[in-house]
């Protein structure tokens, strides 16, 4: 069960105009794909195919892996789920502060959870666990490792299984995916969301990648029909569209970089540094969740309050950047709170 | 991992004119649901509710449950394997030949399964298992158990955990819900579709409404964001508009005699009595297998080979009953391939 997340603009009566509270890509749904999926609502009217198997077969085409090394999943989170279903009892490391649901599934599974913090996270260090999960860029401190430190990381403990979760891969500059090493990877599950870079979180679409024993161990557990229609239908389209969906990350993080440094200059906060879209600030005058209230109530802008995060405390704010004059209207918010 | 199911039309390269697969009413989607979620799209570019709190309330009130008694889910299936985790170990009975999910669920998370045979089921019949399974009316078998003698059986049975899957409810008159005998009900859950007769299979949704303390032990393994917006939507407006989603049960039936009458009339197929818009008939001349690929190839019809259902032949085959001009095409197809 969690508790607090971002994008919670529907706990609010006020209207938002500007949501900085969701890692999804501020773009919007293109509208193409909204008219491809409206041209293939009726297709709701008939079972999905159990499996995702077409969404499955250009996954594994598009990103050049072989048949079998791809499970198409309802979001990340079912993969998260399934893993830690699939390895019930196992000890597992969760390198934090990150994205809640790691743990929580592995509690849920008897896992025996240790934690280790992520800016100690050398490429010799030594994990005892079964499973090590890390999330590369991570969420929500921002930080990217480089592919070689982490295959250093994965060939030196090759005993522990990897869980990668790749999800904000698209908005950095400071890694690469995992995916072209998994031919050589035993150890390794890579993670993928469709839904941050395409814009589309409600509609629940994911993968899960590695050598296929390792990866049926996992597919063992999923039930069938979990992804619905319309979801794989924009999966479809996404796919058959590739240039389509890349985000323009060279302006994002230009932008992100001004955002950050207008939070960096008003002494009441201190930012932490960032290697994608979103970064992680602190209010030394308040609290979080009193400064999230506050900017709903004054300016209908939504941020995601982060003190929930293992490892994080009653400051910690996230933001991730939107467009220009977005990002301007939060500064001015930003200021007025320090003065208010 | 599922092998071999109704709707699988997307197997095929032949286009199916008539679908006799799935136990989907055949009415299609309604256009104005339709019209519904296309003005909804864009709101896939937030995540969704994680709990999908505002349609379980929807249908709390509707069903006159307190609050807490339901959990809104990725359709049925979610539904039964996280009973399967939340029971984990436990042992199970599976009043067959029914619907494949509960024991594959079942398997996966360590119960011990074992099967009982729906014809030889009693008020006073003596379960000495944690959990069993009814799915009521039946699915594939067509029959209804009336809810006085499963109140009957339930109350007799105080010890065990009964899970009444009741997707196929609004198909019969030969049975009630039990949602409304919930309140004084500590060892049941029921499980709702809303797919079956809103004829949206492809959007996955369903429930599972029980006393909040037995529902919550469920709760507890259900991961968050499992129901897609779009799913979401659909269902807040099916409970908004009640009394279109309504199935005309009594021409459906009236519509299913003639069928089964049709069949019935031909000394090369046994029929088995129904309670439903579905049933079950034998091949006496081949096998379902046979059969359905002779139906695909000459007319484009699909039936559901019934045959790896536990406890059916080789032979068995399940439709569901159509409008009276399929109905007369597959009566049609019967007889030529009786004498083919």
């Amino acid at each position: 069960m969690i508790q607090g997340h971002g994008d919670d603009a529907y706990l609010f009566d006020r209207p938002i105009v500007a949501d900085f509270s969701s890692n999804v890509y501020y773009g919007g749904m293109q509208e193409k794909l909204v008219q491809h999926i409206a041209g293939h609502i009726r297709d709701a009217g008939h079972y999905p195919d159990p499996e995702g198997g077409r969404l499955q077969q250009q996954i594994e085409q598009r990103t050049e892996l072989t048949p079998g090394m791809v499970m198409v999943t309802n979001g990340g989170t079912e993969a998260i789920y399934l893993v830690a279903q699939a390895f019930r009892g196992a000890s597992t490391t969760v390198v934090v502060p990150t994205f809640a649901e790691y743990a929580d599934a592995c509690k849920l599974h008897g896992h025996e959870v240790s934690y280790f913090f992520r800016e100690k996270l050398e490429p010799d260090t030594r994990f005892i666990t079964d499973l090590v999960f890390i999330c590369n860029p991570n969420n929500p401190t921002a930080q990217a490792m480089n592919e070689e430190a982490l295959l250093q990381l994965i060939q030196f403990n090759n005993r522990s299984t990897f869980i990668i979760d790749e999800a904000y891969i698209e908005f950095t500059r400071n890694a690469d995916s995992l995916l072209p090493h998994l031919h050589r990877l035993h150890n390794v599950l890579v993670l993928r969301s469709l839904t941050k870079s395409c814009c589309i979180p409600g509609l629940r679409l994911g993968y899960l990648a590695g050598q296929k024993a390792l990866l049926d161990k996992v597919r063992a557990f999923r039930m069938p029909w979990s992804v619905n229609s319309l979801a794989l239908e924009a999966g479809h389209y996404i796919m058959d569209h590739p240039a389509a969906f890349e985000v323009p990350v060279d302006a994002l993080l230009g932008d992100t970089y001004q955002l950050w440094e207008g939070v960096r200059k008003m002494p009441e906060f201190r930012v932490h540094p960032t290697h994608t879209h979103y970064f992680l600030f602190e209010t030394l005058t308040g609290t979080a969740a009193a400064l999230k209230l506050w900017l709903v109530n004054n300016y209908g802008i939504l941020i995601r309050d982060a003190s929930n995060f293992y490892g994080l405390e009653q400051g910690h704010c996230r933001i991730t950047c939107r467009n220009q004059e977005d990002n301007t209207l939060l500064l001015t918010a930003l200021r007025k709170w320090t003065l208010s």
